[in-house]
């Protein structure tokens, strides 16, 4: 941590800074500048709340973190990358692409296994259905709860892909997790702590999607949440961030793969669906995403996306999922890496 | 709902919008333009996610939403202002500007009681402290839980204040809600959709903080959550929203006072402590806000903001605050209005 | 300048960040942490790139800058407020809130005419419109140019109030400052570098408005542009900044007020008619703006909003702007000043 | 356009809307709903401004607009894909997709000859440097100028690659010109409307990048500007965006691409080394640039970015550039375009 005092800052402001410093349990170093003084307190930044306190001293500008706050998630802590096992023959981290589809919610369980017969079809390794969705509106569907579990399942045993849906509260989180392979945390319950905590403490993989105006810091902060509860089995997922611009419905972050291969071991996957809000941009985006190293996406696709009870507008029929992975290969393979 | 056709779009497409229109339940209706054809579908567009998919129709362009999707909270519904009455004499929406004010976490007894005497001293209504801590990182003080309840519940004999406190999770609202006076959902739990409904069925007065990228009708949605549960007594809080600027926390969106209040009947309070992080800019804010037309004010006040476990750099010590409740009551006054 | 190492730098990557250090002309100062090293370099930062260049070298996590880079701007510099001149009468930063308003556009005589007598009447100090207009669409009204000017000096004539206007480009600088009190930099082009020199080389005050997505330091930045070519006399106007809200047309960021009063001598207005891009919400943003402290503000005011030329949605009627002005007095005396 | 009314709203509102309407030169056309009624203005709506002056009237909620305000850059008027010439040998928005390299500032014959060497051996076909520079600081260096201009000529005389170069005011616009091979307009300048008319009088291509906080549609009518003023050979380019995150300098909107593509006929460029700010993230972004099917990228490439004038940590060596072109190379060809 780096306090900055304020220029002219009195000999009275610097002892105290160096006083509390110590009593903190850290050791202080002053670099004496040309303007001002810059107090560096040497020591393990982890509650780095405390340390930021010496903010409302007087005589001190600011106080600049210089650690990252997160350990388990950190590549300086674990520098090879994770491999989160799923199933028998699907990992995500390694070598080969994974990608999840279905629709958005689940509806029936005609919808539903057409849906995972059309993905399985086209290659799909995993299995993608909302049976709690969380809603803007109260208004909206809320999805078929515990029936949609069971018809995920059916789908499963029908097919043989292993299933991802969300978790929306810690209440119902242990029925999740007694039909699902993976449990997805949606973009908004990303720092709902206590729902990250109960995740933690459950033996399945989860799919953590970042939240809509979440900083990549903070995304590892969540991660590292579930973590520090035991669970290590994380999936990083970009969804988009909420910005300025309206012609999509988010603005897809893919410098995001890069800056998080850069800072942890995790996997990463990307959303275009939810990413870009529209049919029409999801091919070109999972293109990018899988040139710019992306692990695995998750991907819309209803039969009859004119019918659907929610996102439609963004998802995929099966014909053009179908195209898209056949030219989705192209960029995998040209990566040194299998679909 | 207006459904815009793209520019040359066959006769087939546009039959087939007309026909979905009206097996949706719509009575569709037809401008002819100039380069394309727009469609007006006429009735209740509560559950707009159903019309919105009709933008995977072959030749639309675009779905435009006319109407707004809550129905409670609007000020359409219900046109004179509400109050939400918290104890025998204080009431939020009235005449009177309410002070909300003390430390962000209860950290020990005499902390709580001392910021509880030094607030009313100086003019504050409602004590605030946080018990249970939505934390960014594990690794952070989270707060004493029902231990600091237990101290709230002391500071509010001692001082007649009542309290408001946050709920971070569904298991230990009811706990929260024995004890506390206002439910706060926090600005990372504002779309968390199992919280919101537990708290509706609750009967105690929610105040309820917008999400850091969360838009003026997200907000109102969340609030219609938690009304349409049973739950009327909501307090709108802005806290501010997440923007690229560095300088302030976050960026305090006091233009939302009268858009709130031109949009809903709910009262509106303002944060200033988090909007801006930073103490020094607490005051002016205060001010601004009650001049906006705020219906009160949630401030953070700390004995020891040094030695503050989580949030010291936004908070005011008890001095300062007084005086700035001081000449808060000049503006206050000016607008016609009783602190 | 603190340049901080990556966890397990190698010695010969420290080296070679001292000897750069060294070349670059600052005096390196190392502190050794627990996990990686941090570097500080002492000396004068202003052209901060050359050592972010440092950034880099191998073994090198990050650089983080600690002077601000403005000196004339800044409060460290000049710690008493700065007092723009603009007639006899009208001093900017003063003890006076001076209230600058009038239409977007002149669009005729009758109109500027009209205009400037409802503004004076309700107690305005200067009159605004515009006479080349910067428009979005090259096919929206561009403004009467010069003859616009003569209007404006023919409407200061007629009720002696000064006049701003917006310069749009280099070139017809010194025509606009032949006519004009004070010349107004539009928030587009805020980072026009060659416009900002330009009018620093002019003897007029500058009405320098923030950029939609520009940071405060960069907006200072853009002030020390207009400085360091010898014009002092720069009014900082916020006008909101573009983010993911649409309820408005911008977000007035009112806690700019206070942030750039910590940082500046200069004096600072607020436009609330472009930052909330309706007239409902111009009027409780001017009584905020007031209460934080702006030294003025900037407002559309048309006699026929409905048949504007350009931002109709924005602009007050004069007995609109009459009304408001009249409770915009109780708060600039509330807080001590007059109006 | 679409006018929605207050619910509730009088009959003689809705009759002065009719009116204006149609004194405006539009076809009112009425769709009665269940709680407000909407009106349509049916005409062509470029000039949007005067129509959108109707939200001043009593009784009128909100005006929509339903046309794109950009004629001459739509898909809608020109449906191939435009291909703007270069040199005899490099064409931009065909089959082969273009790389433009080298250093963010123009320092020295030296360095720009061994930056444009080093491109043109890793199979760049437009060398990029900076002569007048348009920096933040006015301490900062701010370009060579004509010499500048006269060193990147000379370096394309002994390379035989084109070259493009930033305009900064229209005074110089013409000198530049007379140099270069393509103009740069840069993001700070996008909405510099003068610059944007006068690149358009000269018969030069123009590379024109994306400002900051520009939306798609506000990015097409800078684009439109230059064309309406009869120079129809504009390359548009994407460099990233102001968001809240700071990871990266900026957040690259690789969406821009499908989204572009889908709404014009010009040609689409991506700069992924201000997109990221860091020379880490430059490869990846490239090869997603390709993947989501930009027509070429332009990329910051310097001999010895430790010692460079500007942009240092975003600038490839040349061996990493080589390195990054080879692996481009794969995935243009997945694409089946050529380098």
């Amino acid at each position: 941590m780096i306090i900055v005092m304020k220029a002219g800052a009195a000999k009275k402001d610097k002892d105290e800074v160096l006083r509390r410093i110590r009593e903190l349990g850290y050791r202080p170093h002053v670099i004496h500048g040309e303007t001002r003084d810059v107090i560096g307190a040497v020591g393990d930044e982890r509650d780095k709340a405390l340390l930021q306190s010496l903010e409302s001293l007087h005589g001190v500008e600011k106080v600049v973190p210089i650690l990252q706050p997160y350990k388990l998630a950190s590549k300086e802590v674990k520098k090879e990358a994770s491999l989160v096992r799923i199933s028998d023959d699907v990992v995500i981290g390694g070598r080969q692409v994974i990608m999840m589809a279905g629709p958005c919610s689940v509806e029936s369980e005609q919808q539903i296994i057409d849906s995972a017969l059309a993905v399985k079809k086209a290659g799909a390794h995993i299995l993608r259905g909302g049976a709690f969705k969380p809603r803007t509106s109260p208004y909206s569907f809320q999805g078929l709860e515990e029936e949609g579990l069971k018809l995920l399942a059916k789908a499963r045993d029908l097919t043989g892909l292993p299933f991802v849906t969300e978790v929306i509260d810690p209440e119902t989180a242990e029925l999740v997790a007694g039909y699902a392979d993976i449990l997805q945390i949606g973009a908004r319950n990303s720092q709902n702590f206590a729902l990250l905590k109960k995740v933690g403490q459950l033996r399945k993989p989860v799919l953590l999607k970042r939240g809509m105006s979440m900083s990549i810091q903070e995304f590892l902060m969540s991660a590292e949440y579930i973590m520090s509860e035991g669970n290590q089995a994380v999936i990083l997922c970009e969804r988009g961030i909420r910005t300025f611009e309206t012609a999509t419905r988010n603005t897809l972050d893919l410098s995001a793969i890069p800056v998080l291969k850069g800072k942890t071991h995790l996997p990463v996957v990307i959303d275009p669906s939810h990413g870009t809000g529209n049919h029409h941009y999801v091919a070109p985006m999972c293109y990018a995403s899988v040139a710019a190293g992306a692990d695995g996406l998750i991907v819309e696709v209803h039969p009859d996306p004119e019918h659907a009870s929610s996102d439609g507008p963004q998802s995929l029929k099966p014909a053009k999922f179908e195209a898209m992975m056949a030219k989705l290969r192209l960029f995998v393979e040209a990566d040194g890496r299998t679909l």
